[in-house]
C-alpha cells in the first residue's frame, strides 16, 4: 500500500475508534487493586453500621421523653441495664426507662437516641437530664455507612486507595478489574542499537524503546518489547510469533517509503491495513491495521513523531479497550509568537505554556530534546496555517495527557 | 504522654519537615526506571548526531559559493565524489566543488550546506543552482541535538518515558535512582478483621489496610503491611522487628485516650515522640515520633481521620524523603453553601467542587462513603470559623494530592 492516501486527523482517529476489541477481566485480591479498572458494580454485601450503635459513652433514651426537658423542668429516667462494647441487652426500652451504653454497643430495642454521659447527672438508679436530646443523636442507624445492596462504585473507573477502603468495608476481598492489555512493542531498524558511547557510523541508539515501554506502562498496560531487521519475511515471522502472546501490537520505524514500507507490507500480508498516512505534521506516515482482530499501530521511527503519533493516536485507544473513556481537556491560550503551522496539514507543535501565554519551541524535526523542554502542544488543523502573535490557540498540556 | 498538648498544624508540619531522614539510592536499568526518580544529573555522553550529517538526499555544498545564485545568474559546481549512507568521503571541497549526498550520510570537510536534490538540475559533470543555499540548510550539525558533556536532566525529577528516550540518546544504559521507601504499615485493633460478610458483633472490616497500602504505593512507596493487638508488649515486639526492614513506619489506632494510648506508649519506650495531639478536625490524636533515626507516623483507627491525616502529614513527607519537594496548588472557591468550621481549629472539610463553587458534603464523623462522594477537601485555619454562603474559602482538590 503506497504512502500517498493521505486522510485527516480526525477521519483516522474516528477509523481506530470505530473499531472495537475484546478484553477480559480478572477476579484478584483488593489489595493489589490500586489503580486498576473496576470491571463489576460494587453491590454493598452487609449493612456498615450492622447494627444500630451507640456512637458516645452516655445513655441509650426514648427521645419523645425528653421532649420537655429544662433545667427549669428535668427528665428523671431509671437506669434498667448497662452494656459495654461487644455486649448486647435484652431489654426493650419502657416509657422513662434508660440503659447506660458505651461507644459502638449495639442500641437496645426501643431507644433512638444516646446523651452523652456528661450531660447527664446520676443519682442512684436514676439520671437527671436538663436538655432536649434529638432523635438519632450522638448513635449510628444501621446501615448508615453502607446499606446492603446499595451499588457504591460503578464498573469503568481507575480504583483509588480510599475507593479500595470503601470496597472492602462493602465486604469484598477480591474483586473482578479489567486484565491489562499486553502490548508487543517492535522497534525496526538495521541501525538500531542499545544504548552506548561508542556509536559506530551509520548507528542510532534506539530511544523509542525507552519512550515506548514507559508510555505502555503509562497506559496501564503490559509492555513486551522487541527489535527486528529491516526485512519483510523476518518481520512476518515475527510478527506472527508475537500475536499468540499479546493483545496489541504497536511498530516503530519501517513506515515510509525510503525504508520500503516493511512494516506496513508484513502487516498487509497477515491482515489489514485501515490507514497509512495522515495528514499530520509531524508523523505523517502512520499507520494502523489489523491482524487476526488484534490492532496494529505502525508509528514512525523517528522519535520526535513517534511520540505524537502515541500521543494523538495510540494512547486513548489502549485506554478505551479497558473501558476507559475520556475527553482531553484543551485550553485556549493566547500565542506568545507567531506559530508556524503548515495548512492543509494538522500540526502538534511542541510548546511551552506559562501562565496566559504560549510560545512555540523553535527547532528542527530531528531535535528529541525538543520533547522534554517543552510543557504542551500547539494544536492546529487543516484550516488554521499560521497563527499570529496575540491570536487564541488551542493548547494540549502533556499533564493533561496522562491518567492517574 | 497523655493527648493535651495540641499544636497548630502549621507547627505539626514545621516539626515534620525539620527532621531530615537518609535516603539511599540504586543503580538500575533504563528500561526499569519510568516514574523512578533521578538521582544523578545526566551529562550527555556523546556528540547527537555524532557527526555534521546530510538531512536531506542531495548536494553538499560550500553555501558561499551560491551567495549570488539566482535563475538569471545560476552558480555551477562540479560534482567530485558521491557519499552513501553510512559511508565517508576523504575529499575536503575547494571553491565551486561539490558532492552527491545521502540523507544521514557525514558531511565533507569544507562543507557547510545541502541543497535537496529536487532544487538542482545535473549536467555531466557539474549542478546548476538558481537559488542562494544558507549555511548550514539541511544538515545536522555534530551535537546539535545533544552536545558532549552537556547537562540535559538533573538530579530530583520523576522520569517519565520521553525522558528515558532523551537519557537513552545521552548514551546510559543504566541510571541513578532514588530507592523507594520502604513503609511498614501496623493497622493496630483487636476488633480488625479481613473483609467478611458475615460481621461478628463488635468488629470492624479493616478498611485503612487497603487505603492505606494504596496511599503508600502512590507516594513511589513499598508498603508492607501488618496488624498488631491493642497490647503494649506485644506492639513494641512489632516495632523493634519491623524496624529492621523498612524505613518508615505508620500506624493506625490506638492514639488516642480511650484505648490507653498503647502506640504511642510503644513509640515512647523505643524512641521519641514529637508530636501527639494537633489541633485538626478530624484528625486530632495524631502522633509523630522516631526510633532509631526512623519516622513513625501515629495516625487514628477512624478511616476518615486517618485519611486525612496522611494526606496532611504523611504524602509529602514519604516524597520530600525522596527529594522530591512541591507546593501542593490550594484553589479560591466560592463556598456554594454555608461551611460549619469548628473554630480555634484547622478544619479539613470534604467537599464537591464544581467549577465555580465548592459546596461541603454533610455528613457524620464515620460516614467513610464521604471519602468517595467528594472531590476536594475545604481548608479553614484556626482564625476562620464559619465560612458563609458565597465567601471565599481554600480548597484542595484530591486530584493536586496525586503525584503523577
Amino acid at each position: 500500500m503506497s504512502l500517498n492516501n493521505f486522510i485527516t486527523v480526525k477521519n483516522a482517529i474516528k477509523i481506530i475508534e470505530n473499531r472495537k476489541f475484546s478484553f477480559s477481566t480478572e477476579y484478584i485480591p483488593l489489595e493489589k487493586s490500586n489503580r486498576r479498572i473496576l470491571s463489576e458494580n460494587i453491590e454493598v454485601l452487609l449493612n456498615v453500621p450492622p447494627f444500630s450503635r451507640s456512637a458516645m459513652d452516655g445513655y441509650a433514651v426514648r427521645a419523645i421523653d425528653t421532649s420537655n426537658s429544662l433545667p427549669t423542668n428535668p427528665t428523671y429516667l431509671e437506669v434498667v441495664d448497662e452494656i459495654g462494647a461487644g455486649e448486647n441487652s435484652k431489654i426493650t426500652l419502657k416509657p422513662f426507662e434508660t440503659v447506660k451504653i458505651a461507644t459502638g454497643a449495639p442500641m437496645p430495642s426501643g431507644s433512638d437516641a444516646v446523651i452523652m454521659h456528661e450531660n447527664t447527672e446520676e443519682s442512684g438508679s436514676e439520671i437527671k437530664i436538663i436538655e432536649k436530646v434529638e432523635r438519632h443523636q450522638d448513635m449510628a442507624l444501621t446501615g448508615e455507612d453502607l446499606k446492603k445492596g446499595e451499588v457504591i462504585l460503578k464498573k469503568g473507573q481507575i480504583l483509588n486507595p480510599n475507593q479500595l477502603a470503601l470496597i472492602a468495608s462493602a465486604g469484598y476481598s477480591r474483586i473482578n478489574v479489567v486484565k491489562k492489555p499486553v502490548v508487543n512493542v517492535i522497534n525496526t531498524g538495521n541501525e538500531l542499537v542499545d544504548p552506548t558511547t561508542n556509536l559506530e557510523p551509520g548507528m542510532i541508539i534506539n530511544s523509542n524503546k525507552y519512550a515506548l515501554k514507559g508510555l505502555v506502562e503509562d497506559s496501564l498496560s503490559v509492555p513486551i518489547m522487541s527489535t527486528c531487521a529491516d526485512d519483510l519475511e523476518i518481520m512476518v515471522k515475527q510478527l506472527k510469533s508475537c500475536l499468540k502472546e499479546c493483545d496489541v501490537i504497536i511498530t516503530t520505524g519501517g513506515t515510509a517509503i525510503s525504508k520500503g514500507d516493511i512494516v506496513v507490507d508484513a502487516v498487509e500480508e497477515l491482515g489489514e491495513i485501515l490507514i497509512h498516512g495522515v495528514s499530520i505534521k509531524p508523523g505523517k506516515p502512520f499507520g494502523f491495521g489489523i491482524i487476526d482482530k488484534k490492532p496494529v499501530f505502525m508509528l514512525s521511527g523517528y522519535p520526535v513523531a513517534a511520540a505524537v503519533q502515541f500521543d494523538i493516536f495510540v494512547r486513548d485507544k489502549l485506554l478505551n479497550m479497558q473501558r476507559i473513556n475520556r475527553k482531553i481537556e484543551l485550553l485556549n491560550v493566547k500565542a506568545g509568537s507567531d506559530v508556524r503551522s503548515a495548512p492543509g496539514k494538522y500540526n502538534v507543535i511542541r510548546a511551552w505554556l506559562n501562565g496566559e501565554t504560549v510560545t512555540p519551541i523553535r527547532t528542527k524535526a530531528g531535535i528529541n530534546k525538543s520533547i522534554t523542554q517543552s510543557n504542551c502542544y500547539i494544536l492546529t488543523d487543516e484550516n488554521t496555517g499560521k497563527v499570529q502573535k496575540g491570536e487564541i490557540c488551542q493548547v494540549l498540556p502533556y499533564k493533561n495527557l496522562n491518567i492517574c
